[in-house]
């Protein structure tokens, strides 16, 4: 079966648009991108035209050099009208994304790139989560309560394999949670023990049936383009057996969401200190 | 078998000797202490004498007044005769750690504290990591290749279980790590199917041989004080069928050492930019 979360998005929806109207100012999102091509100019777009239906301010600062860079993150980041930063990809050769978004505050990384705010998410303290990783979360506990659970991650990356792993294995949240990868042998054999299984590997139809235990949760964050065709990292026969997240449709609807709570939230933080 | 971890711990040694010596002037560690009582005190004392020993100075900084400790933790992360910074437990009541911690710039965070080194871990850049969890890697890799091994951690602490999750799993170790704690029903059945199983729950010989796969490797991190007796959380009888790591002089021993390393590697990067 393939899982709707529809729902989860109205509701999302509402609460944003909700909170926004309760602000005494508009939160505002700034966009920085390095020479944004076709497809960037496309998502920028599609980004700008969510946030003004929801209420949020969004202005794009387009950076014609790498110089620069820095110093807008910077300027951002003290800027007392900016609530959130968002940088997109891809960035120029040879600048370290790693010095880069260590240069957006902690309060305004509303991507949750910065490595003090995933390293907040091992002390369990506040911070904002990497939007996919937090949209798998959210799908997880609307369709079930992770506590006692056992779920496997199956990709290490630092967007969504280890934030998820993070943020499940909270108190509170206690899920038992195990991350596998490339590297990592009989993968099947582990797949199979979960009662949730995340996979973020990025490579099409990768996981079929013979992974899953039936009726197993499959959180698919994979977005391939095979085809024309966008597909995800789950051979989509899987949902006959296990409930599935559809791509698209899944977590990538959620994670567009995430990002425009987290701007409201880091608004009402700095306006209302909440 | 009860692992012998000297000859790693001699090893450590003798590489930082030969790095003190080759640098212009002797590394310094500066404690941070806040009314130290006569635990810390000794403790204290005990690193101090290490670390004179190794040909690290070393100055402790009594703070007697709560709204001073965030004074210093910015003056000292400033000093450029310091090179790594040390902060003592316990903290006075109501002080918040995560924001004290987040303070003390992580070039010199050797205690591997501060939000921005943890986070760093999930980038696989450079950080300091927190010194017992480096501790428990190192013994892994001194006695075994983790690559590819399954991994399961007991405990999910800041200072221990998710770091040393997140080292694990780097690329390059390769381990399949599953972090298990306090809210994961039948622990024994995941335990009992690991290669490697790292054991931070801080409870008095509470694993027992049922949960262990013979021949598996055990690195006991708890520390515990039972009858006048210090003990780790891992029952010595297991010994008898795994590798086990002793309590004291297993993790605990590496981890005095580690904590040198540190401010070694700290003096280093600052002084000769490697």
């Amino acid at each position: 079966m393939f899982v709707n979360v529809e729902p989860l998005y109205a509701s999302i929806v509402e609460d944003v648009r909700t909170r926004v109207s309760n602000l005494p100012r508009p939160p505002k999102l700034a966009v920085v991108t390095f020479q944004p091509d076709p497809s960037t100019q496309s998502y920028l777009k599609s980004q700008e035209k969510m946030a003004k239906r929801l209420g949020i301010e969004y202005a794009v600062f387009e950076v014609p050099k790498v110089t620069e860079l820095k110093q807008i993150l910077s300027k951002l980041s003290t800027d007392i009208n900016i609530d959130g930063i968002l940088l997109t990809h891809p960035l120029p050769n040879g600048v370290s994304e790693f010095e880069l978004v260590s240069l957006i505050s902690p309060e305004k990384d509303v991507e949750g790139r910065n490595p003090h705010s995933l390293g907040s998410l091992m002390y369990d303290a506040f911070a904002f989560a990497p939007c996919t990783a937090e949209a798998v979360v959210r799908i997880i506990k609307y369709l079930t309560e992770p506590a006692g659970k056992r779920v496997v991650i199956v990709g290490r990356s630092v967007t969504v394999g280890k934030p998820v792993a993070m943020l499940l294995a909270q108190k509170g949240v206690d899920a038992t949670v195990t991350i596998c990868h490339s590297r990592t042998p009989d993968i099947q054999l582990i797949t199979k023990e979960a009662d949730i299984v995340v996979v973020a590997i990025g490579k099409a139809k990768h996981l079929t049936k013979e992974y899953f235990k039936p009726g197993a949760l499959v959180v698919d964050v994979g977005i391939n383009v095979e085809e024309n065709e966008i597909v995800g990292d789950v051979e989509p026969s899987v949902a006959e057996i296990c409930e599935l997240t559809p791509v698209p449709g899944g977590v990538g609807k959620i994670t567009t969401v995430v990002l425009m709570e987290h701007v409201v939230k880091a608004a009402e933080r700095r306006i209302l200190g909440k």
